[in-house]
Order: C-alpha cells, then sequence, then structure tokens
C-alpha cells in the first residue's frame, strides 16, 4: 500500500514523539512492502509564530490532500497564562477537525496487567477493564455561539446539537460494540439538559437497528464515578464532546500513563490519529517523553486502512516493549530508557 | 439555640438517612441544651405522586419561613426511563436552590485512614487527602434557556454566567482557602469556553484581595485526572456548575463511598444540607443505605450556625462509627449493622 501522511507535530513533545511514530511505520513499510510518504506541516504555537495563524490555509491544504493525519501534540503555556488571548494554539485542532469533519473521537481505555502497578487505582479494580470511547468531536459547546458583552461582565457558551450529529457518531459506536462486547453506555445529563435528551432519543431510535447490541444509560457525575470505580463495566461509552473531553482523560489513569492513550479522530473521508497526552512542555527535549502513544495511534492508522496484520505487529511490539521493561519514566521509577530507546526497541522488534 | 429546619426527605433512601440524621440532632439538642423543631414537607418524585408538581407552594414557602433545610435525596428509575417526561423529581431540587439563591454548593472530601481500603484507589494515593470542592449552585448550563425545534431534531442549551454570580461564591472559596492551606484551585475550560475565560478574569481579580491565598488554574479535563493521580494536592477547588456536578462524584470516590458525604447549598439567606448520595431506590427500605452522609450533613448545618463544638461531637461520633467498624454493608463487606444501627450508635455516642 501507498500512504500520503500529513505530519502535524505541533508543540511540545510533539515533535519528538510523533518521530518515533514515523521510526515506528517505516519499519512497518519495510516488512510489509507499503510505502508511506510524510509531509510535514505547522499548526499551534509553532505555527502562530511561524505564520500568525494556529492552522495555516497551506497546512489544511495539505490535510485535506493526504490519504490521513499523524497529529502531535499543540499547547503553550504562555497562552495558558493569557486566557484572554485571541489567537490560541488550540484553535487550530479545533478548525482543523471541523473543516474536515472529523465527527468521531475514538480512544481505546486498557488496563495492562503489567502496568497497573503505575496506575493509581488497585488493581483488583482494574481487571479486566478494555472499553472504547467515542466521543463527538464536532457539535456541542465547542462549536456553539459564543457572545460576551461589551463590558465584559457577562458570556455565554451554546450548547447545540442536531439528530444527523448525533446519529453519525452513534453508528460508529453500535458497529464497533458488534465486533466486541456488544453493550454501548450512553453518557449524558438527560436530567437536566435538553440536548442530552435528545441523545437519548436519537440514540435509542438507532439502537433498534442493533439489536444484537444492549443500550444503557448513565448520567455524566455517575460515570465519572464509575470509571474509577468500577471500569470494567463498559464496552462502548459513547458521549458528548465536552463530556467526551472530560472522560477520556480520567479513564486515561487506567492505563497507568496518559503516555500510553492514543485517539482516532474519522470522519467521511478523513482521518486523524493522535497521542492524547498534549504538549507537556515541561519534557520537551529532555528525552523523557514517552513515545509509545504516538506509537499506538500509528496502530490505530494502520487498522483504519484495512493493515491488520501490520496494526497488530505494532501492538506486539509495544507489549514486547513494556513487558521488557523497555519504557519511559513515567511508567518505571528511574528507567534508564528514554523516549529514543523505546522507539528504538519497539521498531527493531518490528 | 433555637432552630426550625425543613425536612425534605424526598424519595428512595432519603427518608430513612434523613431519620438517622434527625436521631443524631435531637441527641445534639438533649446534650447541649437546643431546641431543633423539624417541619416535613414534599419534593421531588413523592412531591409529584402527592400534588402533581416536583415542589409543591407549601414546600417552597416553608423554606422560605425556616431557619433550615434537611435534604434527603430524590429521584425515581420510572423517569429516568422516560427521559422525555415533562414533569421531573429533580426540577424540584433546582427550582428550590434558584428560588432560595443557593448558590453555592460545598463538599468537603476527606480520606480516611480507616476507610482507605474500601477506596478504589491506592493507600498511598490518598494519604493526606483533605479538600474542598465549591461548586457554583445558580447559573451554568443549568439554569440558560433551553430549545428544540419544532421537529424535535435539534436542542440547545445556554451556558451563561455573569460577574456578579462568579463573584460571590469565588468570595466564598478564597475565605475558605484562609482558614485552611491558603490554595484555591479553579477548574475552567478556558482553552475553548468563553464563560470559563469570564471566569478566569473574575476570579485572577477577586485574587488580589486574597494575597496569602495562592490561585492557581486547572483545565477541566486535566483535573478529572488530578483527581485520581494525585488528589492531595488539592485544598478549595472552585468551578461551575456542570464541572462541580461532574467532578464532585468523581471525587467521592476518594473516600471510600459516596454513603459518606455531605454537603452544604448557601445563600445570602438559606442554606441547605443534603447527602451527596441521591435516592439509591434499589437499597430503600432494606436498612442497608448508609445513613453517614445525612449525619455528616447535620454537622455542616451545625458549623453553619456557629455550633462548632456540637459540629465537633458529631464528626467524631462518626469516626468512632467507622473506627469501631459500626458502619453500613458499602464500607464492610458482610456487616452486620444496619442503617438504623449505625444511627443509632451515633446517636447514642452523642
Ligand atoms: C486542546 C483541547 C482543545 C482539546 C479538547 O478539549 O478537545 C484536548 O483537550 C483534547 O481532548 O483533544
Ligand atoms: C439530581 C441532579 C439534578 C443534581 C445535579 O445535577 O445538580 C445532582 O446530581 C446533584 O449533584 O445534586
Amino acid at each position: 500500500m501507498n500512504l500520503k501522511i500529513a505530519v502535524l507535530s505541533g508543540d511540545g513533545i510533539g515533535p519528538e514523539v510523533i518521530l518515533q511514530a514515523k521510526k515506528a511505520l517505516n519499519a512497518i513499510g519495510a516488512v510489509y512492502d507499503h510505502e508511506f510518504i510524510f509531509e510535514d506541516a505547522y499548526i499551534g504555537a509553532i505555527a502562530i509564530e511561524k505564520t500568525g495563524k494556529p492552522l495555516p490555509e497551506q497546512t489544511l491544504n495539505l490535510c485535506r490532500n493526504t490519504d490521513s493525519i499523524l497529529f502531535g501534540a499543540i499547547g503553550d503555556p504562555k497562552y495558558d497564562n493569557d486566557p484572554l488571548a485571541k489567537i490560541r494554539p488550540e484553535q487550530g485542532l479545533l478548525k482543523l477537525r471541523k473543516e474536515l469533519g472529523l465527527f468521531a473521537n475514538i480512544r481505546p481505555i486498557k488496563a495492562y496487567p503489567k502496568l497497573m502497578n503505575a496506575s493509581p487505582i488497585k488493581r483488583e479494580i482494574l481487571k479486566g477493564t478494555d472499553f472504547v470511547i467515542y466521543r463527538e468531536l464536532n457539535g456541542g459547546m465547542y462549536f456553539g455561539e459564543k457572545t460576551t458583552n461589551e463590558a465584559g461582565t457577562y458570556a455565554s457558551d451554546l450548547c447545540e446539537y442536531n439528530e444527523e450529529e448525533i446519529s453519525k457518531i452513534t453508528h460508529l459506536a453500535f458497529k464497533a460494540a458488534q465486533s466486541r462486547r456488544k453493550k454501548v453506555t450512553l453518557v449524558d445529563k438527560a436530567n437536566v439538559l435538553e440536548t442530552s435528551r435528545l441523545w437519548r432519543r436519537v440514540v435509542s431510535e438507532i439502537a433498534v437497528e442493533y439489536p444484537d447490541v444492549d443500550l444503557n444509560f448513565l448520567y455524566v457525575d455517575n460515570a465519572a464515578m464509575q470509571i474509577v470505580l468500577n471500569p470494567s463495566q463498559f464496552d462502548i461509552l459513547l458521549t458528548d464532546n465536552l463530556f467526551g473531553d472530560i472522560l477520556s482523560d480520567e479513564a486515561s489513569v487506567i492505563s497507568g500513563s496518559i503516555g500510553l492513550m492514543a485517539s482516532a479522530s474519522l470522519g467521511e473521508k478523513h482521518s486523524l490519529f493522535e497521542p492524547i497526552h498534549g504538549c507537556y512542555t515541561e519534557a520537551k527535549d529532555k528525552n523523557i517523553a514517552n513515545p509509545i502513544a504516538a506509537i499506538l495511534s500509528v496502530a490505530l492508522l494502520l487498522e483504519h486502512f484495512g493493515l491488520s496484520k501490520e496494526s497488530k505487529k505494532v501492538i506486539q511490539a509495544v507489549e514486547k516493549a513494556i513487558i521488557s521493561e523497555v519504557v519511559t519514566v513515567d511508567l518505571k521509577v528511574n528507567s534508564q530508557f528514554g523516549t529514543n530507546e523505546v522507539g528504538d526497541f519497539i521498531s527493531n522488534y518490528i
């Protein structure tokens, strides 16, 4: 296979972990005879610095014309400390998601037996945990109208959803459940929010088309509790943009480190693969950032293009690194392995 | 002292845990020579059943004219399974909060050494955890305009805040921090939401008036992670209505059981004290519901009225029950003690 991939390394530890992800992809290419052509482009704080815009036209155009996107991280503490900044790195990612119609953010959550010590949650609670979060990514409070009054003493954010937006991701979630444990949990706040009640109705109606899949409901406050109390109850967790943002970060503690968490953002025409850890600027250029999330994003990419064998190979290589304790310091105190060494181990294994 | 208290036991396990809370208050009254006059009223599903309304006029009037309110729980699975019901038990509580101007919901989170085994989080992570969540309770997505289109294919919820709403709870939070570890963490999503940016500005400005208190910021997705990864970092966690709802339920896992979690809802003129566990209908009338959250709500009530000695006595009695393992099954597998026995032990100790 021949794939053209836009590489948006972004900010912070983005570039160094993406470098390892590319190494893994190249190793797969060599072994299985595929060609991956990478094209780099700016996004986020680095793009603001170079072009004044968090998502330059050139980057967007490139992304429209490649087969897929590998994304590193965006953000810079300098903007965090200035919440009133009009131009922000995050806008680049949000605009990219919207422009490319990447409506489904998919985050697998798994407890690796070998890593349970690294998780703050007790081993007996984690056992058997293996679920996937389907977060809607193009709607909700992220994209509704925002207002302030002139005096700056009032602000509002509108949360909006329509049937079609809900329907698209719901079908993906139910299809995924069919090839798993056949359970979808819709997380919402239907006892308070009108949009949640719309979600319940639309999802309930679609559920009828998937009689082999069980649908159940959980309020978001309860879900935030259940993810820690009893995470193995979940199979597919389906939710809106904002709740998905909160719950998927929370759920990342299950695997022992957010440095392990990969995600796929899918649309009708485009796809983007991204570690969820963010820019983690404090670790930049120290060779301590965990490259596994970026490398597992590559596994998701391969799977997405039907390269199952290749995807499994990547996962196997990652598991080998974990079992061999060739991991970064977030997973093993005083580990002598850095970003590069873990990346090398994994691509050599492949 | 002489206090007139409206007792809204509500639904599910509300009545049985409130019964134990009243016993504790009566014991305090007898020992310290106070008079507590209780007046019962309907709210929630039981109120809908009796009067057609989740918050009957009579209940609201009573609450306006008492010194304080003791609240049990509301909700009924029958409404949960019908998300489109126009009349819902929850509306009773929301309306009560709004009508009485109960703008601050205060939830103390503490890891009891004796109960760390009951928590899903590891002991070494929990050690030293002792923080208080200040959740804004009269604004945000809970009370903004809700719309649907005629076809029912579109819905919206408006999240709104103004400076005054933010300011009121922020002052309470900073004052609380001054008599604690002097740290306020504002949780928001300022990289996406306009209302969050308003929160940051208003809170930052108010912080200047409290130079002895440190203010820091955390995005809500990161906060959901930090509560599990490193809960002892927090002192006062300040946030909006929706984020507070999610994070305080999540944080309840720290103490080992949501059955321990009390809350105070305060306004300028009124106050309401409530266990946060909700109606838990499956446990109703089985003498297994944990009465401690309701009894600790009484401790918060006493403290609120300046009865510190009395409040400490209640807390001491609860701690004695915990140390003596006179606790319900949520805290000790196969415990032979039920709701009544735990309540009796505590009021006898007082
Ligand atoms: C960077 C930020 C805008 C983004 C989000 O909130 O969606 C991030 O937290 C994520 O989850 O990908
Ligand atoms: C019952 C519900 C409306 C309520 C809320 O969301 O505020 C509850 O979850 C709470 O936290 O008190």
